[in-house]
């Protein structure tokens, strides 16, 4: 992520105060010292299973924490010296010989330019089976609703100021959002509306009626219908809030620095949830037409929220910014004169005129990648970044923060899906100098050369699309076609194929 | 606006509190004691003008703060008495024989079936001639930049808890736009960009370089650009605030009881820019499509705004409120059982152990038309609404409900307008029962009934959307060809044909 925190790896401050509260945190393992899970019970179906943290000893987690690559990748140690090369950038797949990824997904990397030591980007693909934690209806479950859920699960993360928190959270969000599902195994495998109210204590019948579910119909006329998916949503939505308190908990044994951007897919039950905080971006392109899965949260895109808590509570912008907007930095010369500005309930601009106060720097200021938050951070959503501070400053920036990611649900059953409908995932490195319609375009052009069953064509397409973000060596630096400057960035892709789950692979 | 505020009119404090602080309120009139401003200079392509209220003496204003319709209707007192006749519920328009409204403006209206006692929507259509309040720049203006500008203005307000703030919106809100213009005059007719910076007093130079304005190419490098457009959204957005600032001024003298929803169009300078707060809708049809050009505000759409308020700022709350949304409400003996919720993060759902401030009534509850804000209110966003308090409570209502609109811009210069393209505004009376499709076949099957040139087309339009909307008289209801419930509450359309102003006038 190129120049999102401005030196921010310089002025972050390993903070001596006590971590935030947790009181719905799940008892997850830390992420350190505990071993990660046994590898999950076989799905129905399973398919070829490849996973990025799976079952590694913890000497290979400590090895993983200076520099590692998806295990999928399957890299030997040259491969990794290799992957880790500035000046070749050579593009990474999984290999041709291994299993393939679930659904035949396509996956390529590439390392930056040179703007951090390593590639900071990681990526995790994996299916996860999901154990009903207990009968939540508290009588025995009945044989005939089957034991578990498998759902597939893809993420990338794209990390700053350094690459613990990506690493981390490519290890272990599915695992949160796997808890966060082992209540809902029972409640959406049935296919009456999801109870409104569950008994506290597995066995114990709910108070409010003699049924083992307070079902709607049994409650109030007036009462609000939630429906499976945003079960599932919330599921999804409170995984992420999970893993950033894991965070919170581990920065202070150095375990996690930095953050990074999320951006994730499920697919459960007929359904594709596609979860993003960060400015990751994910398209579907069907029959040569695009479908926005996902939108970036930045400065710009998030000003009135970051305003207004400001606005709200000021004591966060501890008297050093303010909360207005300003076209440009106001000088002290300028007082009392009136300059544009707009506060958090505005999208226009109107004068006012200038006060001492005005005179704070913004708390949003610049436009499109120069856009920054407190003049440190160009995005707004994420996981970490609990140590962050202020250039020069001690104020924190993690309030303005967000982990929570916007979720798009998309039908898979809702439409005849043919071998060239795909669902694009990219770190900012692709879309930064790649447009959805580019995309589309490449996508094209690669999945019509390949025979429709041939597997290996969603790897051709993500590499192509890696290397037409990243360009060819030339003229001092990595260049377009169109001899324009090529991402410096990290970038990583995955194509999804949209054809159903087990059709490729 | 039926049953919008439950029982709101029997729970409205006259508040003795201190009014809030108005730093930046411009020098209006006291809207009940101060004589209406003389009639403007006419524009420079005068169309017929009809206006509201823009020059009854002080004892009209009197008696309409009883009754009064707007007064481009031209309603006899006989007509005043059928319009305000809940059993008939005859049909309202401006008389054929008068001067038409600007751009032959369709207008038609019906009071509602018995819920209240009058009609408390209100209606205004005029041209508004803004003089510039002075040379901005600080240099003498040039005589070729001309003196002032026009803008075209048409503005609905849908009246609840008493009629009064739709009238006073209705005779003010646009006068307080043209004052927020005043500024702008000479900049908006400048083709170079908006200066960031104006000197503070008139004639004295900018003190940040020689030139007369600040303009971009003086500044950092770092600068956002801001347009001209920006500038009329800001001005729009703030003229809504200093309205709304001016009824909590006067409502301690009962000028101003109860509040309203703000629907107001703008033309000025080839654009058009729809301004809603509230629950009205403003669509345009074009050519057959229907491209929206307001959404509502309300307690589902907004929840995340109200809850994100009520979780920063928990003393708003009064205790008697939780900030988390339940699907239904918690009862005591569930305490300890799981229930679904979400908070202001949140769109999906997920279960929480009921605690006993979740015991506490849901800050939002209800769907649809029944959705309510504290129990009380169906709109969270208008004017007004300065005394409203949480039934059987003290709680002040208003912190939450915002008086900013979201402004739409629409270009009319960018598409060659037909007789039959038009902008549609409605009262949600007329929304409630009729959908976007609906209207757009109505206006289809209307205006082909008339020649393009008669300009009575669009007051038959706006005539036959009001009544279906309302229905006929059958089994004990105003019911509609479907048998369904014809609307009950107050109806008011405006149809802005978009042929362009002067087209057929």
């Amino acid at each position: 992520m190129l120049n999102r925190v401005r030196s921010a790896v310089a002025h972050l401050v390993s903070s001596g105060g006590a971590p935030p509260p947790r009181p719905k945190s799940p008892d997850l393992p830390n992420s350190a010292s505990a071993p990660p899970a046994a590898p999950p019970q076989a799905p129905r179906s399973p398919p070829a299973r490849a996973g990025s943290g799976s079952a590694a000893p913890a000497r290979t987690v400590e090895a993983r924490a200076s520099f590692c690559r998806p295990t999928f990748l399957q890299l030997s140690p040259g491969g990794l010296r290799r992957a880790d090369d500035h000046a070749g950038r050579a593009v990474q797949s999984p290999p041709d010989t291994g299993r393939r990824l679930p659904w035949s997904t396509g996956y390529a990397e590439v390392i930056n330019s040179g703007k951090s030591r390593h590639n900071e980007d990681q990526a995790c693909c994996e299916v996860v089976y999901v154990e009903g934690r207990r009968s939540v209806s508290g009588v025995p479950r009945e044989p005939s609703r089957g034991q578990g859920l498998c759902f597939y699960y893809w993420g990338l993360f794209d990390g700053h100021a350094g690459g613990r928190a990506a690493e981390m959270a490519s290890r272990l969000l599915h695992r949160h959002i796997r808890e966060q599902l082992k209540d809902l195994v029972e409640i959406l495998q049935d296919p009456s509306p999801p109870p409104l109210c569950l008994p506290s204590t597995p066995g114990a019948p709910g108070s409010s009626d003699s049924s083992h579910l307070v079902g709607p119909q049994s409650c109030w006329s007036s009462q609000k219908e939630v429906t499976h998916e945003s079960l599932v949503v919330g599921a999804i939505e409170n995984a992420f809030q999970f893993m950033d308190e894991q965070m919170a908990r581990e920065r202070r044994g150095h375990q996690v620095e930095g953050g990074c951007c999320a951006l994730v897919v499920v697919y459960l039950l007929g359904k594709v949830y596609v979860a993003n905080a960060g400015d990751s971006r994910a398209i579907i392109v069907r029959n040569g037409e695009i479908i926005p899965m996902s939108r970036e949260f930045t400065p710009e895109t998030e000003r009135q929220r970051l305003q207004m808590l400001g606005f709200l509570k000021p004591e966060l912008l501890g008297g050093e910014f303010t909360h207005l907007e300003f076209p440009r930095r106001v000088q002290p010369k300028e007082l009392g004169q009136r300059m544009l500005y707009r506060d958090q309930n505005m999208t226009g601009w109107a004068y006012k005129k200038i006060e001492l106060e005005d005179l704070r720097f913004p708390l949003v200021c610049g436009e499109g990648k120069k856009a920054r938050m407190m003049a440190t951070i160009g995005v707004t959503r994420g996981l970490g970044d609990h140590n962050l501070r202020v250039c020069s400053s001690t104020l924190p920036i993690k309030p303005f923060l967000s982990s929570f990611p916007e979720v798009r649900v998309y039908d898979l059953t809702q439409y005849e899906h043919c071998p060239d409908d795909v669902l694009v995932l990219g770190t900012d490195g692709l879309w930064d100098v790649t447009s959805d319609c580019e995309v589309a375009a490449t996508v094209d052009r690669v999945l019509s050369a390949y025979e429709p069953n041939d597997p290996s064509r969603y790897t051709a397409l993500a590499q192509a699309l890696v290397l037409g973000a990243r360009g060819t060596p030339r003229d001092r630096g990595w260049r377009l076609p169109n001899n324009k400057l090529g991402s410096g960035d990290d970038i990583s892709v995955f194509v999804i194929p949209l054809g159903g789950p087990g059709s490729y692979s």
